[in-house]
């Protein structure tokens, strides 16, 4: 036990990230042991047929002597869970979260973080559209990024506290960076939230098109609109969370999307061709630049089939 | 080779398509003979190298007698192609296409197609990112929809004509349906030329972000923007001819596309979480129409894997 990073992790929130953070830690290793604690009563019975940990009757239980302690609700309740907890937290823990959006995160667990513990926002880019205890699995972080954004100007303790929690995820497989939160707000913008609100927006437009039966979107959805189906299934409160709570970053980056979509749409009208042709292989760039980087690797896809009860028919 | 549905077929235009009927031809039969042309020189001796079938030299020498003629030139240069090869079909040949907007690929070749040849347009609903005569593979068309738009009030050769065409892309392993070439044009315009353009779109809007390094946009791509690479990785020339040649109904389903997401948009800005939700929800339960109906097979996945060097990696 002694080469685990933490003698004890509490997990707050058992959706697929905290319970894959569970699995991950007794898959590879990391606390010696793992609590965990959900609001809702039906979230718990059903994590503690899943998760590898003890699933406690209350946050207090769960966060009692905990090394760590990790926030994995959406970004909206942070600063109500950190302070219905943060009275209880051991003196030299450290209070991490799982959020989408860092700059909100980070302010709103502040405001109810005692002095003596360590908070340091941290951000997993890692997902599938699943959600639930049941969706987590061990490997979910493996060479994926998680991003830390410690907070500016700390002591030497907690310093050492950010290279602890750096040790933890990277055991579980991730590489880890750290960032300083209003950055890591913007390059998410772009990276994830807007792709996420476009997804959602035109599986809605496709549900409203009367001249088009919704049945006929389903059958022929894999020229294109499946891919925009699978991120739209991601989870409702967690996705308002993030556009609510990273409005600025997400309404700059909107409009911009929405001119360069509005120039497309008038090079259309007018038959453009030549603006077209430019414009797409323009993007067609990026695409290898994300090969060349060696990025695109079949692990995202792996956890998607993993899940999927469908996907291998 | 009695088993064959044809005794000969012709393929013009050797790209991603072009290339797999042939491998699917070979593999799975439906052709005693099959006979290739591109007008690319360079495209031609790529083919030679690693298409099952001969790669002529002129598109006269691959239509000789080929008793179906599958054009896979890009929508916009079937006109053309129809008028350079019309005078030399086989009386009574079928000539079909695999564009993905059939109105006016129908109108384009009628204008150039010989009154004894049988003009069926067709659209296989599959497909990966990658495009040239090497992204070819014999099983691209297995469980994939492939939509024919016969001509209306045919006669009857006409009729028998469409069944072979039917038996021959079932042969391929595809699914056949029909249905009126305005009403394909709808339905692409939502699943398949809306979600490409708004792939496209986005790719772009990322590159030019000056607040954010590309090399970050590339780096966290996990979070729901590689997906759309990977769409916007697409053949620019034949998307160019999409759109125009689908271009009011993408006009009108952007115009939509648009005003959904202006609605979002204020939602955001005026911290309307009630209806973020409840949209985020409405969009989930496609997703869940999808599973239900069996759709979402690894089939597409499998072989976006097995073309992309990097997707083992």
């Amino acid at each position: 036990m002694s080469e685990d990073v933490f003698d004890k992790i509490a997990i707050i929130g058992i959706g697929l990230l905290g319970s894959s953070i569970a699995h991950a830690a007794n898959a590879y290793g990391g606390a010696a042991k793992v609590a965990l604690w959900d609001a809702s009563d039906d979230v718990r019975h059903r994590a503690a047929r899943v998760v590898h940990g003890a699933v406690c009757d209350t946050a207090d239980a769960a966060i009692a002597d905990a090394d760590c302690v990790i926030l994995c609700t959406p970004v909206g309740a942070l600063g109500e869970v950190t302070a219905a907890i943060g009275q209880n937290l051991k003196p030299g823990a450290i209070l991490t979260d799982v959020g989408s959006v860092k700059a909100k995160a980070a302010s709103d667990m502040a405001a109810h973080c005692p002095d003596q513990v360590h908070l340091i926002p941290g951000h997993p880019i890692a997902g599938t559209e699943k959600s639930g205890p049941e969706a987590g699995f061990a490997s979910l972080f493996q060479d994926a990024w998680h991003i830390l954004t410690p907070l500016p100007d700390q002591d030497a303790a907690y310093g050492e506290a950010v290279e602890r929690l750096t040790l933890f995820w990277k055991g579980l497989g991730a590489r880890v960076e750290t960032m300083d939160a209003a950055r890591h707000d913007r390059v998410l913008a772009i990276t994830s939230h807007l792709p996420h609100l476009i997804a959602y927006n035109i599986v809605a437009t496709a549900y409203d098109m009367e001249s088009v039966e919704q049945g006929e979107v389903v059958k022929y959805s894999a020229g294109g609109f499946r891919d925009f189906t699978r991120i739209a299934a991601s989870d409702p409160t967690m996705w308002r969370d993030v556009f609510l709570t990273n409005k600025d970053a997400v309404l700059e980056t909107l409009g911009r999307f929405s001119e360069d979509l509005a120039a497309l749409q008038r090079a259309i009208r007018w038959g453009d061709g030549e603006m077209l042709m430019r414009e797409f292989t323009r993007a067609r760039g990026i695409r290898e630049a994300i090969i060349d980087a060696g990025l695109d690797t079949a692990e995202a896809d792996f956890g998607r089939r993993q899940l999927d009860p469908n996907s291998e028919n």
